[in-house]
């Protein structure tokens, strides 16, 4: 269900990305500090190490935690799925819902493995946005609406923000994003998504060409996703959003996912600081947005399933960084001789 | 503590070699068979379908488990480090040993964050392996010994075994190993491994140089491993020809692991084929020695510690995989259209 109308418009969320609050750069010191003396050699688990200052940072707080990690999955559906761009039909997405809330899907499981909590956000299933082609996702008011929905899943004192997406025919929507942002063709921002055949990739490119050359390239980056949508992409925008102003730091699943941190990368680059991504997908497109925005992947596994489990299994690693960053000994606790000594 | 001489040579570890078990084709028939009505696009989660399949193929199991994963970290001392080829002192292995045994190290924190046991497994640090550019680290029979020492890693009804170790200077004796087996120059072998500095990097490419040269490249691959060691890198051996033996698929941590696996599949190349690498070490060499045995590891996350935790990282993931192929729902089940439908 969409959340009532807040009457928060663009103008408000301009603003609220104009404040975003920056990183505790103290608690990122006091992590490299107690890091430096961990019995370890320095710089030993480069990722691991970054991971935990990371948290630290946008957390906010020196001693990083993952007490309550939130997986928080949006789904949604796409008039564009009516132009067979997607090997699924787009009845599926009400289905994997109710595969997640009864706990069959890939994501309940990743999450139970990893001691996860896991929300599934409904956006209006049975109110695909307009097929993009022909007419705009949403107006200001509805898109507004949604991103300000997308904001509530930062509640009840979660640590960690894990975003996930389901919806048929969601590639397809979020090509059209990253070809309106960064150009290039339409063929470079499609790919296979759930497994369409060659004859679907070309639609797929197409409906993307004609969404794109009806609206026009490299507008305003809120414009952008009011046009394509969808809303989930658009509710995710809302979740990053919120998890800055609460301090709680973001973990980015794939293609699409991408699709909602790069339209506030769009407005402002550092919108994202606070986000980190999970895996570089099956979908080739994912590289080359990864790339636009600056940012190197934890995982690389192929996969392209969505629904949050890069995300999910990205946090299976964060849990592992935070435990030895909290929990190892120092040198001088252990009574392990340094470097050289 | 070495274990007792078992009387066990050379010839009875190649008889081993020669008649290890294969795969169950039956069992990875059946993941693949469950796998393809699962919820989910078929394909869509690559690496973690390929270990399920590869869990349950090396445990000759059609439904793979996770209930008693262990990591064995190997520990030993090497004659070599006199010639200042590492950053930290040989001192060092034991303190880490007594830090293993108290929790304070990277490896206890991983194992406590997934679930996973830890055994270390001390071999005579008191006794150093003999410098090997001056003499062999082994005769046959105490190599074999060693070998069989580490076949007891395998006990207990585990069903995953990573495999780890500590050791000062075993970078040093890994990279002896692979200029043996591999030929190239010292400087392809060796790296900074714990943070030696540009003059010690010398030292131990000078060291690694003479201690082949006194040996001869492209011996016999199990005389190799007599004559450089070191204890925990012949040990490791002898857990992974253990565990194949006992059904129970192996995760290879970094660099020295890496040369343990190294050793069988210059004997024999399927020898390691129940083996799963776990991540690419920032020891550059640890990329050129994957390479040669056309592995691809799991992550690549730039670490550079042992103690087994780029493979207790992984068995993170591995947990997540059987999570998933055990726990999900079918199309049926789920009542989710296929592709197509």
């Amino acid at each position: 269900m969409i959340a009532a109308v807040t009457g928060l418009p663009f103008d408000d969320i301009r603003r609220l990305l104009a404040g975003l609050p920056g990183p505790d750069e103290a608690a990122r010191a006091a992590v490299a500090a107690r890091d430096a003396v961990l019995t370890k050699p320095a710089g030993s688990l480069v990722r691991l190490e970054d991971i935990a200052a990371w948290m630290a940072a946008w957390q906010g707080r020196s001693t990083p935690t993952m007490q309550k990690p939130l997986v928080a999955v949006f789904a949604a559906n796409h008039g564009i799925a009516s132009r067979g761009v997607s090997a699924f039909p787009p009845a599926v997405t009400r289905q994997m819902v109710a595969n997640f809330s009864t706990g069959g899907a890939a994501i309940n499981q990743i999450c139970k493995a990893y001691g996860l909590g896991l929300k599934v956000f409904e956006l209006a299933l049975d109110q695909p946005t307009p097929d993009i082609v022909v007419e705009d996702a949403f107006d200001e008011k509805s898109c507004a609406a949604t991103i300000a929905y997308g904001m509530e899943a930062v509640a009840g004192g979660i640590d960690l923000l894990c975003l996930g997406e389901m919806g048929i025919a969601n590639t397809t929507v979020a090509a059209a994003i990253f070809h309106a942002l960064y150009g290039g063709a339409p063929e470079d921002w499609v790919g296979r998504g759930t497994g369409v055949d060659d004859a679907g990739l070309k639609r797929k490119a197409d409906a993307v060409d004609a969404a794109v050359a009806r609206v026009g390239r490299g507008g305003d980056p809120l414009d952008v996703l009011r046009r394509f949508g969808g809303r989930e992409i658009a509710a995710m925008a809302g979740a990053i959003l919120a998890a800055r102003m609460e301090r709680v730091p973001v973990i980015v699943d794939g293609f699409v996912t991408t699709a909602a941190a790069a339209v506030l990368h769009a407005v402002k680059p550092s919108a994202i600081d606070h986000c980190l991504f999970a895996h570089r997908s099956a979908e080739a497109a994912h590289g080359r947005a990864l790339e636009r925005l600056g940012k190197t992947p934890l995982l690389d596994l192929g996969m392209r399933l969505g629904e949050g489990s890069g995300a999910a299994l990205a946090a299976g690693i964060v849990k592992a960084a935070l435990a030895v960053h909290n929990g190892m000994a120092t040198f001088a606790e252990a009574g392990v001789a340094g470097k050289g000594d």
